[in-house]
C-alpha cells in the first residue's frame, strides 16, 4: 500500500516470483537498442547534424557576436596586460624546464592562445606553457639530445645542441597535438574521467618535485647533464651534489633572495586578498629589478652568472616536424597530450561551473590540437594552461578569450620589441619564478593523510602515482599510475563482502546475521549475499564463499552419495539389504571393503544427479543409512542468494555459478535468487543458463519472497515451532480479518487469497 | 511476518530510517580488523604455523607415505612410461620453437619433472616442454642472439651461436624460475585470477598460430630468421613466402604426410576412446617409422633435408646463468612466468577437482620456479605442463607423481642411452609433430561466436587478446590484454544503467517505470537507481543522469533563486514591493534592468543556501512572484535514491555526490537512500559526509520505508488524490482492524501503532 498509514510499513500482497509477477503485471516490450543501432545513431548524418557540427567546431561564432562590447571589453583589457605580463615570465622560465632557450617559450606563449581563441570553449583558462607539461617535453628532449658529454662546450657546439633540442620540442608538440586533434575528432575526450583526482594530485605533486630538482642546476649554475630513464631524478640530484662545491654563489643568493620576495609576497597577497584592490604583481617587479640590477652591476661579467642572453627576435619561419624525432617520441607525445589535455580541461571545468557556462571535452582536445600543431611548427613547445596564470585571468576580470588574445597581444610586444630589455636578466631568477608556482602543488603532500583516514585505496593511488612518476619519469608514471588505478577499481569490484543473512525483527528486513542480536533463521535456510559483482576474478572467491556459509562442499557430497547408491545397490544384489517397508533393513554382516578405486569414466559418473529409479525405495539421506555407509550430513534445504548488489555477471562467472548452482540442486539442494537486476533474468535466458535442473523459477523479487515461499513450500507450519506460534497468534487481539466476500479486484481475486480466515499480522509480536 | 499464510506477503511494521532501525533493534558491537590486524595476523609466527609452512614447503613428505604401493604402482609404472615417450618426442619438437638444437628439449623434460616430485601438489600433470612457453623463449633467444645475417653459415658459426642460444634460453629460464618462486614465498598465487577464460584461450589460440608460423621454415626448410618484435609475425611470413621457391620438397612433403597420419589417427583415437584398450600411440609409432626411413633412404644425403644430428650425449656440467642476458629478459621472464604458472596451474586444478585432491597456487609456484632455476642452470628451457601430455599421464592410469618421476626415467635413458637412434630424425617430422599438438588450440576459434552470442566484452576481450598475441608478440600482447581486460571491468562498474523506478502493482515493489504499465509515482517523488558501484571514472555521469531525470540542474535553479532575492531586496528597499499579508505586491513598475554582472565574491555568494531572515515573508518559490523576477519551476520535492547495488563509493565520487546533494537540500528537495549496505553509513560518517545540511536522516530500509516517510511528511493524505482512495477504501470489507487493546508486544507499542482505526490494506484494490 502506497499511501501512508501512520507512520506504518504494511504491506499484504503474493508471495512474488519474478515469473508470478511479470504474469500479474504487464510488461511493456521496450525496443532494447542493440550494438549496431547505437552505432547507426552514432554515425547517422543529416543536415542539422552536420550544421551542429559545423558551428561547434568554431565557438567563436557563437560567442563573439554575442560580446557585450560596453560592458566587458575594459575588465577584458586590464585582464589581457596582467595575464599576458605573466605569461611571458612563465614562458621565459619553463622554457628553462624544456632545456631550450628562454625565448623560445615566448612562442610557447603566443600561437597556441591564437587558435584557442578562435577553437575554445573555455572562456577563463590562459592558454600557455605549463610547468609539468615543459618538464615532460624537456624529458624527451634531453633522451633525443643529451648533454655533451665530451665537455667541449664551445659556443657554435652549444647553438647547434640547442637548435637540434628546439626541433626535438617542436616535433614532440607536433605530435602531441595530432594526438589530441585525433583524440578529439574521434570524440574521446571521455578519457579524463580515467584520470582521478587522487591520481592528479599525486601526479602533479610529483611533476613539482621534478621542476625543483630539474631548476636546482640553474639556481645553482651547475652543468647537471639531463637523465630522462628512469629513476633519472637519482643520477641528477647525485650530480647537482657532487658538484655543490661549484656553485655559483651570485646565483645561488639572487635565486634564494628571488625565492624569499616571491613567496612573502605571494603570502601577503593570499592574506590580504579581501583589502588589496589587486594582487601586487610581485613576479613583475622582482623581473624588471633583477634585470637592471644585473644590467647595471654588470652580474655576468662580474660574477659570471648565467643570463637570458639575446631572445630571437621576431618570429622564425614555420617548420615541419623531424619525422626521425617522431618516431622516437611516440609515448612521450601520448603522455604529453593526455596530461596537457586533462590539466587545462579540470581548470575549464571548474571556471564554467563557477560561471555557469558549457564546455565541451572534444573540442577542447580539438583546440589545444590545433594550438599545439600550430605553437610546435613555429618552434614553440607544448601548451596547456597553468593554474596560476588562469587565476590571473579570471581574477582580474577576464570575461571571455577576448583577454586572452589581448595576453597574446602583449606576448607579441615582447617578441617583436621589448625582448632585448630582458637579455640581462639572470636564469636564476628565472628559476626561482618557476618554483615560486609550486607551493600550491607541493601542498598537495598534505592530501596524503587525509585520504589514508577516508578512503585506503585513495590513499595508496596517490602514492603509488606519486612514487611511479618521481621516480620512473612522468610519461612511464602516469602509465604505470593509470594502470594501477584500473586495478584498483578491479580489486575493489572484485572483494566481496559476502555475507549471510537473517530475518531482522520478524518482518521483511533482512541483514547480516552477525550484527544482530534479534535475528531469526529459518530451519534449513541459508540466505547469502553477494555485494559486488561477479566476474572473472572473483568467482572463485564467491564459490567457496558461498561452500564455507553452507559448510559442505557440494559436489564432494553428491559424489558420496553416489558412491553410498554404488554400495547399497551391490549389498541388494548379494542380498546383505533386504527392502521392507520401514525402509531397508540390514540382514548379513557388510564385509569392510577399502574405498574401490574408480576408473576415469566412473569418476565422472559420480558428478551425475543421483538416480535411484532402479532401487525399489527411495533413499532417506538424513535418516539412518546400512551399516557401513556413510555420507556428510546436509542439514539444509533451500539457499537463497541475494544478487541486488551483482551489477553485472561476466561470461566465466556465469559458466561456474551455473556449475555450482547445478551441485547444489543435485544433492537436493533448492536455489533461490532474489533481488536480482532488470535485464539480469533476460541476459542469463540468453546464453542458456537455464536447463531443466536450473530454472528460471527460482527467482524471486525480494529475499523475503524468497523465505515465505520455501517455507510454505517445507510446510513449516506444520513444525512444533509454528504451532507455538500460532498459539501465541491465536491468543492476540492484534489481527488481519479477511472475510470471503468483497473482494472486488482483480488481484485479489487472482492470487488467492485464503477465504474466510484470519491473516496474521502480528509478526511483530513473535519473538 | 516469517511465518506463512497462504501464498502471501504480509507484513507490517514501523516506517524504518537506518536510525530508527538500530534504534529499536540492538546492534552487536563487532570488532572489525583494521588494516594492521590483518597485517600482523598475516605475519604472526607460531610453531604450529612454521610447522604448518615447512610441512607444505615439502608436500612428498605427506603423500608418500600414504602411498598404496600394491594398489597403485602397476598404473603408475604404465603411465609413466606412455608419458615418458610422449616427453622425449615433445621436448624434441619443442626445442626447435626455442630455436636450440633438440637435444636441450630432453633437459627441459627431466629436471623440472624430477624438482616437480618433491615439492609439487598436484598428482596428475606431467611437468615439462609447453609449446606456448618454448615458443616466448625462443623469441627471447632469438632477439638476443639473432640469425648471422652475414649468411657465412659455416659449422663453427653456427655451433658458436647455437651455444650462445641455449644459454640465453637457460638464462631466461632461470629467471623466470627466480620470479616465480618470489611470487610463491609472497603468497601471490591468486594473479592466476586476472586471466580470465577468454583472455587464456585468445591468448593460446594466438600462441598456436605463432607456433604455426615459427614451424613453416622446418616444414619447407627455409632459412627464415626470427623476428622477435611487434609485428614480427608479418614479417616472418613475408621472409617464408618470398622464398617459397626454394622450398625442400622432400621435408615438405615428409611433413605434410606426417601432420596428415598424426591428424587422421589422433581423431580415430577420439571417436573409438570407448573401444580402444589404450589410445594409439601415433607419435611414437610415426616417428620411429620416420627415423627408420630417413635412415635407410639416407634421405640426409640424397635430398638434403635437415635431420636432428648429434645429440648432446649426457648431461652437462651447471652454468650461471649469463648476468647480461638476465638484465636484458626481465621482461620476457615475468610474462614466461607468468603464462607457465597459468597454463600449469589451470590444468592441475582440472585434475585436482576431478579426483578430489587439493591443491596449492603459492606450492606450485615454487615448485615451478625450483624447476626452472634447477632446470636452467643444467641449460634446459622453462617449463611447464602440456595438455597434451598431462592427458596421457591421467589417462593411461597416472595415480601420483610417482607416474611423472617414472617419466623423467624415460627421457633420462634417452639422454643417457638411446640418443643415437634419433639422429636421423628429420627436423621437419618434429616440426609436424609440435604442430599436431595445436588442434585444440587452434579449435578455440569457434568459441568466437558463441561469446559474441552470449557476452559482449568476453568476446571483445578474446579478440583483443588474440590480436595483441599475435600481432605484438606473447610477452607484450598478454600485457596488453591483462590491461585492456582490466579495463573492460572497470568500464563495466562504470556504465550504471540509470533508472526512475516507480511503484508497480501499489505495494512495496519498484521497478523502473518504463517497463510496466500499472505503475504510481508519488507526486513530486523522484526515485533514482544507480545500478553500478559510484567511483572517479563514472560520479560525474551519475550526476548528469540525475539531474536528467528530475529535469533541472539544481545548482542553476540555487542561483536564480538567490538573484531573485537579491532583486526583491532591492525593489523592497526602492519601495517597488509592498509587504502584505497576501504576499508581496508590486507597487510601481519596475525599471527594466538587464542581468547585472556580478564579481567573483558575489558569484560565490550565489552558490549559498537561500537565506530569507532579513526578509519581512518567506518567499514561496512555486507561487507568482512579482513581475520581472522569474526562477525555474521545480515540481519535485523529495528525491529517493536506490543505492542497493551500489557496492562501494570512492573518495573523489564521495566528494561530488556530497556537492550535488547539497544543491538539492539548497532548493528544498529532501534526499533519501535507501538499499545502502551494511557499513556505507559508517564510511561516510567516517569520512565527514554529514553536516548540517547532509543528514544520516536521510538513510532509510527501503525505497518503500523511504517513500512512506515522504509521504507522511508531505500530508499527501489531505490531497485530494488520497481522499478518493479513502473513500474507496471505506465501502471495502477487506481491512485490518486493530483493536485499541492488547497490544502485547515491545515493538508494538513502541512503534505506536494508530488506535482503534482500520488499517487499509486495500492496496491491491486501489487503482
Amino acid at each position: 500500500m502506497v499511501e501512508p498509514v501512520g507512520n506504518h510499513y504494511i504491506v499484504a500482497r503474493p508471495v512474488y516470483s519474478e515469473n508470478l509477477f511479470n504474469e500479474e503485471h504487464e510488461k511493456l516490450h521496450r525496443y532494447h537498442k542493440t550494438f549496431w543501432d547505437h552505432l547507426k545513431i552514432y554515425f547517422r548524418c543529416s543536415p542539422q547534424r552536420v550544421k551542429k557540427s559545423a558551428l561547434g567546431l568554431f565557438p567563436i561564432v557563437s560567442w563573439l557576436p554575442a560580446y557585450r562590447f560596453k560592458e566587458w571589453i575594459l575588465s577584458d583589457i586590464v585582464s589581457g596586460i596582467n595575464t599576458g605580463l605573466v605569461a611571458v615570465l612563465q614562458g621565459l622560465a619553463f622554457a628553462l624546464l624544456v632545456n631550450v632557450p628562454p625565448g623560445y617559450g615566448l612562442y610557447a606563449a603566443f600561437f597556441p592562445a591564437l587558435v584557442y581563441f578562435i577553437f575554445g570553449t573555455s572562456r577563463h583558462i590562459s592558454v600557455g606553457p605549463f610547468p609539468v607539461l615543459s618538464l615532460m617535453v624537456g624529458g624527451a628532449v634531453i633522451r633525443l639530445v643529451p648533454d655533451d658529454s665530451a665537455g667541449n662546450s664551445t659556443s657554435t657546439n652549444i647553438s647547434a645542441i640547442n637548435e637540434e633540442r628546439v626541433m626535438v620540442a617542436a616535433s614532440v608538440t607536433f605530435l602531441s597535438g595530432v594526438f589530441q586533434l585525433l583524440l578529439g575528432i574521434l570524440q574521446f575526450g571521455f578519457i579524463v574521467i580515467y584520470l582521478s583526482q587522487s591520481l592528479i594530485s599525486g601526479f602533479t605533486t610529483a611533476a613539482a618535485i621534478h621542476v625543483v630538482v630539474s631548476q636546482l642546476k640553474f639556481m645553482f649554475q651547475l652543468p647537471v647533464p639531463g637523465f630522462n630513464k628512469p629513476f633519472g631524478i637519482i643520477y641528477t640530484l647525485e650530480s647537482v651534489f657532487s658538484q655543490i662545491t661549484k656553485t655559483n654563489i651570485a646565483d645561488l643568493v639572487t635565486s634564494l633572495l628571488v625565492l624569499l620576495i616571491v613567496f612573502v609576497v605571494k603570502e601577503m597577497n593570499d592574506r590580504y586578498k579581501a583589502k588589496l584592490p589587486t594582487p601586487i604583481p610581485i613576479e613583475l617587479l622582482v623581473t624588471v629589478l633583477a634585470a637592471l640590477v644585473s644590467y647595471f652591476a654588470d652580474l655576468k661579467e662580474k660574477f659570471g652568472v648565467a643570463v637570458v642572453g639575446q631572445l630571437e627576435e621576431g618570429f622564425q619561419a614555420p617548420v615541419a616536424p623531424d619525422a626521425g624525432v617522431l618516431e622516437k617520441c611516440i609515448g612521450d607525445s601520448i603522455s604529453i597530450a593526455i596530461v596537457g589535455f586533462a590539466v587545462a580541461f579540470s581548470v575549464a571545468k571548474v571556471y564554467s561551473i563557477k560561471h555557469d557556462y558549457p564546455i565541451d571535452g572534444n573540442q577542447e582536445l580539438i583546440a589545444f590540437g590545433l594550438g599545439n600543431i600550430v605553437g610546435g611548427s613555429f618552434k614553440g613547445f607544448a601548451s596547456s594552461t597553468a593554474l596560476s596564470r588562469s587565476g590571473v585571468q579570471e581574477s582580474t576580470g577576464g570575461k571571455t578569450q577576448i583577454a586572452g588574445i589581448i595576453s597574446a597581444f602583449i606576448v607579441l610586444i615582447v617578441i617583436l620589441a621589448i625582448g632585448f630589455l630582458l637579455e640581462p636578466l639572470q636564469k636564476s631568477v628565472l628559476a626561482s619564478l618557476a618554483l615560486g608556482n609550486l607551493k600550491g602543488m607541493l601542498m598537495q603532500f598534505k592530501e596524503v593523510s587525509v585520504l589514508w583516514r577516508k578512503d585506503k585505496y585513495d590513499c595508496v593511488i596517490w602514492v603509488v602515482t606519486f612514487l611511479a612518476a618521481v621516480l620512473l619519469g612522468l610519461d612511464i608514471g602516469l602509465a604505470t599510475a593509470v594502470a594501477f588505478q584500473l586495478l584498483t577499481v578491479v580489486i575493489r569490484s572484485q572483494i566481496p563482502s559476502c555475507s549471510v543473512l537473517a530475518n531482522v525483527g520478524r518482518s521483511n528486513i533482512y541483514r547480516n546475521r552477525k550484527d544482530y542480536t534479534d535475528i531469526y533463521e529459518p530451519e534449513g535456510v541459508k540466505i547469502f549475499r553477494c555485494s559486488s559483482p561477479i566476474f572473472f576474478a572473483n568467482i572463485e572467491f564467491f564459490r567457496e564463499k558461498l561452500v564455507t556459509a553452507v559448510g559442505f562442499d557440494p559436489l564432494r557430497v553428491l559424489r558420496k552419495r553416489n558412491k553410498a547408491l554404488r554400495k547399497i545397490r551391490k549389498m541388494l544384489k548379494n542380498g546383505e539389504l533386504q527392502v521392507t517397508p520401514k525402509g531397508l533393513i540390514c540382514t548379513a554382516e557388510h564385509t569392510y571393503e577399502s574405498d574401490e578405486e574408480l576408473d576415469n569414466n566412473r569418476i565422472e559418473e559420480l558428478d551425475q544427479p543421483t538416480n535411484m529409479t532402479d532401487l525399489p525405495i527411495q533413499i532417506n539421506w538424513a535418516a539412518d543409512l546400512p551399516p557401513g555407509i556413510t555420507v556428510p550430513r546436509v542439514d539444509i534445504h533451500s539457499i537463497v542468494l541475494d544478487f541486488s548488489a551483482v551489477s553485472f555477471l561476466d561470461f566465466s562467472a556465469m559458466r561456474i555459478l551455473q556449475k555450482t548452482l547445478k551441485e547444489f540442486v543435485r544433492i537436493d539442494i533448492d536455489i533461490y535468487i532474489a533481488g536480482a537486476h532488470e535485464g539480469f533474468l533476460d541476459k542469463l535466458e540468453r546464453c542458456a543458463f537455464f536447463d531443466e535442473e536450473i530454472k528460471s523459477s527460482m527467482f524471486f523479487l525480494t529475499i523475503h519472497d524468497a523465505v515465505l515461499h520455501i517455507l510454505l513450500k517445507k510446510d513449516i507450519a506444520s513444525s512444533p515451532k509454528l504451532k507455538l506460534a500460532e498459539e501465541k497468534a491465536s491468543s492476540n487481539n492484534y489481527y488481519v480479518e479477511i472475510p470471503s466476500n468483497g473482494l472486488r479486484s482483480r488481484e485479489v481475486t487472482k492470487t488467492e487469497l485464503p477465504k474466510g480466515n484470519a491473516i496474521d499480522v502480528t509478526s511483530l509480536d513473535l519473538n
